[in-house]
């Protein structure tokens, strides 16, 4: 069995060696690569995507997998081996349920639909997305059904970014979240609106760019295993555990924006750079799911970056570098500014309190058209609806209405909901560290966090993606995702801010 | 047979498709990648190289090539399939003679073998060398017995970077050539020493990117497929036709430095931005050899970057640049400057008139090693005897000497030749372009360099790797490689400038 294993373990190393040859090709492709480049990028992602994929799906691999799956059950559950035999088995079996052709067609399809999707948005008209995102729900309906018998048919998607969770999970956790989120939001909107026009005045880039670099290294992000590049969309990026980079991007006028989302992906970041070696070559070097993914990135950027201790240690600071923009703005004036409530159109540049909402909208829609109750042509007029009864704001227009997000076209369906799981699962893990650390507010406050880093690499980095996301929550807080600590997490912040 | 050659080209396309992967990854590892990241990176290079090596020299390869060799012959000799066929044939069989325990063993040594040359050139010990040098001949020795029988046991080697050509044709063109240019040195070396001491002084960095780029960009680098980036060292690298990219480095203190590199580098990219389009997805999407493409970088380089015309354009742009440095020099001064003959200890820093010697002394060297007429344990001593009898200088230490490359210590042997077999190629074909662009000069002299480049193109760039180094050569300018062209061209210039 020794052998089997070693055989095995071999091919994985292969196959995630090329995942990240892949990862390099797509960030480079992001970040430095010239235009014309673009044609000899996608022959060179196809060429590389389509062996990884025909070695993960061998027979070679189905075989070893076979005899390796019982023999895992007689290990320790919580081993190294045990948990990549497991996961690799989950993978394996929905990668060869997939058709060859539908992977195919699949690709070519969102291809088109991205283009229309750009163009549809440009000139914004949803008729010209339509007839794609048609095909897109359609493929999408055929995936789910290569999965049958299942409970949802919104499960297999689900399944592709949070492994083992179940739509009626989902379901269940938002429902009890959804009335409380639009509650809170009516107390907010019935108070003075705050003042942050201090926010949107220039800002200088390398004056931002110096203040972020600065705040992530005390947060503990290792330059020495990582790199901050620019790009039109902020992302991280991993070739390795020792190689985890982070993109940002600047809006002379939004300089909050580069700042926190800087926080953010050094918090996604750093959650990669804590797995542990023992992890170093197998594909359980990266996050558990996206909503444990989002719920690091989330907590660094909201839970520290958006406090008062925070901004005790920092806002002198941020004083110092832009002494023309924030000289008479008190330090309590700036922390209002940046916590401002204020439902808006698109969902990128939502606050703490409504973003959850504009998730929910998402996946309702997403499961109404795999479900069939809703149609493709009805799409715009029903996310407006709900767009009134959620957050109190109609789009004017498509654009900044259901043509906003990249995700359909490309036929990511069942990514949005990790979005607001992040958040649920980032104010659970809150609690519980502030818990553990009962001084924590104090250290904060004096720019201290290598003790918040070190619980997050014992509690969850090191872990990698060796457990389920629900799984891990419920190691680390005694219970699986809830919406309750995000409540509590919103209502005490901003009882205080709005004076509730 | 069509679909043998489908087959084959789809494999070929793979094996391609990887090899630009590697060469992203590479060059990442030398421009951007974090310290830390070194482990992961090797690791993935490793998996990379070896999976591509093994799908080129698997067994279907072997007997779609053993069918379609035959078919390539009564194919047109010139079209792009038979020259693939012919190239892969060649390839395959070099790469199936070689053991895989002498590639893993090659790897292990050369990695060890270049750590200890570098502690020897630091502490300027040969003695740390030694040994490992010896073992590295040993396994290059072992390397070449492998293509029993040959003409020369250093055949098999040369031919890695310069396919088809033999160990008796570099000899008998070196041989022609060396006491010309001891000759020619011997003049020099009896003139009035040039005045160069204006390009020791500081130039700003910002300054020379600058016009290094205005520079390159009016010779017809293409922008919109490449990139320069900094780097330790200058290198050009290409992830497919429309993305060649270029590095170079700055030294304050010797501002020729980084400029002629930029254009050297951008003559090298340009012969790749100039691969015929249906040469894109094939290994054939490259320079015929390393000579042929060290001869485009060179002509950039010397035959247009150092000549007269090319000043005439560009001094009054380079002195508006550098007021401060340059303002009392006079175009004549700077021209003389940039072309000042000094025979020195180091390779890299030498002039045209000098730097044959230098390679024509490591080929020798390498000859005798390998035939076993010198031991690796008398090298210094030999180096040093050869030095003072070629350039008339004697290193004072190994570190200037027989250390300074660091080819032998990766176990680069064969490579050596190509840079100066590149000076003649160079020459051969400025010749031919001179015949057949009347006012080239008037030209450049106005800062165009259109119908140079189209030539190129025309002539060498579009058929890539398709003809072996001699066959190109012959095919454009009528002769195979030789030394009296580069010879006329150094003493028509020097004669000039040194009034011999």
């Amino acid at each position: 069995m020794q052998k089997k294993l070693d055989r095995f373990k071999q091919l994985i190393i292969e196959i995630t060696d090329l995942g990240r040859a892949e990862a390099l090709l797509g960030w480079d492709q992001q970040v430095y690569m010239p235009r014309g480049g673009a044609e000899d990028r996608g022959n060179v992602l196809e060429t590389v995507a389509g062996l990884s994929h025909k070695m993960f799906t061998s027979k070679e691999m189905g075989d070893l997998l076979t005899e390796l799956l019982p023999y895992a059950d007689t290990l320790e559950p919580d081993s190294d081996d045990a948990c990549l035999i497991k996961r690799s088995a989950h993978n394996y079996e929905k990668s060869t349920k997939v058709p060859t052709e539908w992977v195919a067609e699949y690709a070519r399809i969102t291809t088109l639909s991205q283009v229309a999707w750009e163009e549809a948005k440009t000139e914004d008209k949803f008729e010209i997305f339509r007839p794609h995102l048609e095909r897109v729900i359609d493929l999408r309906k055929a995936y789910a059904d290569f999965f049958k018998p299942y409970d949802h048919i919104y499960d297999p998607l689900l399944d592709d970014f949070e492994p083992g969770m179940k739509t009626s999970e989902v379901q269940s956790i938002f429902d009890a979240l959804r009335p409380k989120q639009v509650e809170l939001l009516k107390e907010i909107a019935a108070k003075p609106v705050i003042d942050d026009s201090f926010l949107h005045i220039p800002y200088d880039e390398q004056g931002q760019w110096d203040f972020g670099v600065d705040v992530i290294t005390r947060f503990g992000y290792d330059w020495n295993r990582g790199r901050q590049d620019k790009a039109m969309h902020p992302f991280t990026t991993s070739f390795g555990i020792d190689d985890v980079r982070i993109t940002t991007r600047f809006d002379p006028e939004r300089a909050a924006s580069a700042l926190f989302s800087t926080m953010h992906e050094a918090g996604h970041a750093m959650y990669e750079q804590g797995v542990a070696k023992s992890l170093r070559r197998y594909p359980l070097a990266d996050g558990a799911s996206m909503a444990v993914h989002e719920s690091r990135s989330r907590m660094w950027e909201n839970m520290v970056g958006r406090s008062k201790p925070f901004w005790q240690f920092f806002y002198p600071m941020l004083v110092k570098q832009f002494p023309q923009q924030l000289a008479n703005i008190s330090q309590e004036q700036f922390y209002r500014g940046i916590n401002k409530v204020e439902p808006s159109l698109i969902r990128v540049e939502a606050d703490e309190a409504t973003y959850n909402l504009h998730i929910m909208l998402r996946l309702e829609l997403e499961i109404a058209l795999l479900e069939g109750s809703l149609q493709v042509g009805d799409l715009p007029q029903v996310w407006n609806q709900k767009m009134g009864e959620y957050l109190g704001v109609v789009p004017p227009s498509d654009r900044e209405g259901v043509l906003q997000d990249v995700h359909w076209s490309g036929g990511m369906m069942g990514y949005f909901p990790t979005y607001a799981l992040g958040n649920l699962v980032s104010a659970q893990l809150w609690e519980k560290i502030r818990q553990d650390i009962p001084n924590l507010d104090g250290q904060i406050s004096r720019g201290k966090f290598d003790e918040l880093l070190a619980w997050l690499r014992t509690n969850i980095h090191q872990h990698g993606a060796k457990f389920k996301p629900q799984d891990l929550v419920k190691r680390v807080t005694g219970s699986t995702i809830q919406a309750d600590s995000y409540m509590r997490y919103l209502r005490g912040k901003y009882s205080e801010i709005y004076n509730l």
